[in-house]
């Protein structure tokens, strides 16, 4: 289990990869996002897109699931109280494949509490062509290692 | 159809109520953000939370459905350029009754492209017991009504 005391600024999360199908983008963007250029293929091409793009917000949740699964379900996280500046760079289209990784910029423990604190992460998704395609400033709320 | 010019700030856009289920809320979670507090009712009730809570994306996929649905479907909207400071303020639990507003704070055309521009709204989240659960400062890119 990693704890606050196992993070310092400058330090670089893998988050590894995942493709996005068609039938994903246009289930997720139904339910959450459903905009012409998300789900109906003819407006999606008379749209300034050309063609089905991803939500947004589906791009933020396969970031998040790449960070529970590479990151998150090894520290001890207590949750976030926020993130600022998601900034949607370039489209996300049907068999993309997104890959993720995080910087570090922050640790911080709270005075207040101090068996927390809180671990700030800048966060990139890239496309398979090397695009950047989204950046997000992420905080993470995380316990500090039991003391023995 | 509104376009750009139809919006000033300081407009209020009400956005309608919708009510989380349980089994929504451990399904979008165990899709986008299995950590235990989401989605293992035993884990939850030992976590800080006391309960199984709705991960946050959730929350915010909830307040972009209502989007779409009272508000963006009726605008000439070209997307999102992105979003800034999402705050997670109170849990959001099973059962919850979400109701979201926006107040209009900017409208600005492109200099560059005067065929469109930005219209920045803060998105408020309530629960059913007038608690903020959630604030989010959004961005829609949007066409200006064509000339005559």
């Amino acid at each position: 289990m990693l704890y606050l005391d196992d993070y310092q600024p400058g330090q670089v999360i893998e988050l590894g990869s995942r493709k996005l199908s068609r039938e994903e983008i246009v289930d997720f963007a139904r339910q959450f996002d459903p905009q012409p250029f998300h789900v109906d293929e003819a407006a999606a091409r008379e749209s300034i897109y050309g063609g089905i793009i991803a939500s947004g917000w589906h791009t933020v949740g396969t970031l998040m699931r790449l960070m529970v699964d590479g990151y998150l379900s090894k520290v001890a996280s207590m949750g976030s109280p926020g993130v600022d500046q998601i900034r949607w760079l370039q489209p996300v289209r049907p068999g993309d494949t997104l890959t993720a990784r995080g910087v570090v910029t922050l640790v911080k423990r709270s005075t207040s509490k101090p068996d927390r604190g809180v671990v700030a992460v800048e966060y990139e998704v890239f496309n398979q062509g090397g695009e950047r395609v989204m950046t997000m400033q992420g905080m993470t709320l995380m316990k500090t290692r039991p003391q023995a």
